[in-house]
């Protein structure tokens, strides 16, 4: 089932390292079918290089297997926790990836340094509060989702598609998975350029009119960046 | 038309991504033939993967499109601004190149701390003023070209080949594309190296004597540098 | 003889090159047979280009070559002693990898700074005490080792996979030589992100409760990290 | 004549971009043969893409074209001067390299703070005095090399083979022109580790007893590193 979904997926993970986001097996890409509402999701702990579109696990929004030979990623409660709250989003992606990791550890929101974030970003990456020690003892991959939840209350997930989990690494999400691969790329190369920009003095973040512009030239409902959508 | 003017600016935004200037779709170059006063560009959006010479645009100077499928990059006005403004110009690079955009986010002009910036820019790299929230309103690509013609004001853009926009990016220009390009891997190199430079703590800018060697031994009248031209 | 642990030793040896974790001849790997007592490790000075499986030699616990047509590492005294202190571990992964050795050098641990790390390490990345001078002079590669010895009192070293040598370079180890060469991966990636954390402004290493989950899920008695261990 | 010096020579140049020492034309390597007192040297401003054996001028020691359809490069006189003042040196490199350039933007010497560092170069890596602008209007190439020489007084150029240039970036040399890219590489990985080294927050380097155990394994009377020299 959801054969096209699961090549969708399984690519995606496998861009992870291919696009230099994930050694090892840290990081996982899921998808969700609206209709059905069933998420497929790469299995845990299995290498980029012997993953195949069938080894992708399809699970319901309780966590339940539905079909797949493996154990889902240990981090799917978290994917699930995202479609459930926010609804609009369609994949997401998670990572370990360098730059934006380490912001994460740093427990820092990046700021808007320049126009290459504005065009994607509608404002901050933002960084989820540190969970206590109560919420990591239990249900640590709910509460973590939790936190990502509880950091966007005001805020559209669509708008601004991606976060950092505090002293751990970045989500980011889309209408579909490969947006959700687009935010965790960009967000890395905002993360690399935020950090150089604060070495070499700045510390202002940009103002609202060039955030507006920016972004909204990409997003807004009068775009003009690129083709016109058929 | 232009057919060879084409497949040139083509291939060299075929080349921002191969040498790792862009990725997504975030760079652009651009050609003018003199003497019918048409500029072949990018088109907006296009990945440089399915790119081809034919799907490059062609504009008068008045940002009229003359011949193409595509609407052309969003930053045409800006580059159409260079070639009214800056005369002997025939080509123009921009991208959102990492250590480039990191000195424009800090809003900061790359000071000569060595002979390699001193062998291709005849003094600093400057940064534009920040754009008023009014010129970032209305005909934003317009006054970006505008800031960057204010910056030059008594420097020669044949002899600074090149600029930092305020929180956004490098343009980058030479006699012809290649060189707008060659223009652009340049700067990257020296804003690299000048980053680092600052870290370990130099400050201090060469003094004119060694910018002077260094340049006009590869570009002024007695220059030494290379085989003669035939 | 030992020709399927000669093949995996001189596999892991070429990946330290191929995984960018050594230039040169800057980096040796070695492997025990426990039922034996011998260890194969790297010729001295064979470039990664040229070397074949029957080129590792085979050494005594106490240093004397069993087998081979080279000389063994330089730093083959120090495996044997990691070998003989350590009671569980099967590989040793020595390397001048660039930003683990940078921290080996300022001679500091590394501090947990992300679940990255908790992943991997359960607890810091300790550095060594830098050797006297006395230590140096005489029997180097042997203090070497003991120093390393020193400073896992208390420690368990399969719990803490690797160390950094003051002034030197990491070394890394695991139930076998592969374990070895991912935790030598992993300590360079932990060494970045750490280096780039701190430059970002934190200076706060996580708490326990966010070590012990990252580190338990994946290596404690109840991991559900991954698949099924068949 | 002298082709077998001519095609080391032309390899070691394209090595030079090959091993990411230099873009554009940003880098010449140049061998003497002693006996006849010749140098065989890189052609200037050719690019490493389209260079051949047959390109390599030769020279004599005082600088005039022994052989060779183009002019050779612009730093050869700098070269020359090495040679006739090094006695025992072969070989010479010259590089923008963007770590070690970057120390030579600082106008600092790269201290000796580990033990890569001391298994190659005996002492720290010095930086020469600016050029005044005496020095640099006239025979500014010549002068080049004078300040290295100067610096290298009381210092053996075989046991710290390399300089960085104030402002500009390395000379490296070796018994021959191999040896001369083995020292631009290694001082390459130095200078990068030694930079992060810093900013880690260790500003002394090593005693003279590590220093001694590691250059001496590796180059004294009693080496024993690496296999019997046959």
């Amino acid at each position: 089932m959801l054969e096209e979904l699961k090549r969708e997926v399984c690519d995606v993970n496998i861009a992870l390292r291919d696009k230099g986001l994930a050694i090892m097996t840290w990081g996982n890409a899921s998808a969700i079918d609206h209709e059905r509402q069933l998420v497929v999701i790469k299995p845990s702990g299995v290498p980029y290089d012997e993953m195949q579109e069938n080894d992708m696990v399809v699970v319901d929004l309780g966590g339940n297997i539905v079909e797949g030979k493996w154990k889902p990623s240990s981090d799917t409660i978290t994917h699930l926790l995202l479609y459930r709250e926010f609804g609009g989003i369609g994949g997401v992606v998670h990572t370990h990836a360098e730059w934006s990791s380490s912001w994460a550890q740093a427990g820092r929101d990046i700021p808007v340094y320049g126009t290459t974030h504005a065009d994607y970003f509608y404002g901050e990456v933002p960084c989820t509060r540190p969970l206590s020690e109560a919420e990591t003892a239990e249900n640590y991959e709910l509460n973590t989702g939790r936190v990502i939840v509880e950091r966007f209350e005001g805020t559209d997930p669509l708008q601004v598609p991606g976060v950092l989990v505090h002293a751990h690494a970045p989500f980011t999400w889309g209408r579909n998975v490969r947006q959700a691969l687009e935010g965790a790329l960009v967000l890395e190369e905002i993360a690399k350029m935020a950090f150089r920009t604060e070495v070499l003095g700045n510390r202002y973040s940009v103002g609202r009119h060039l955030l507006d512009i920016h972004y909204l030239r990409k997003h807004g409902r009068g775009a003009y960046y690129g083709q016109k959508k058929k």
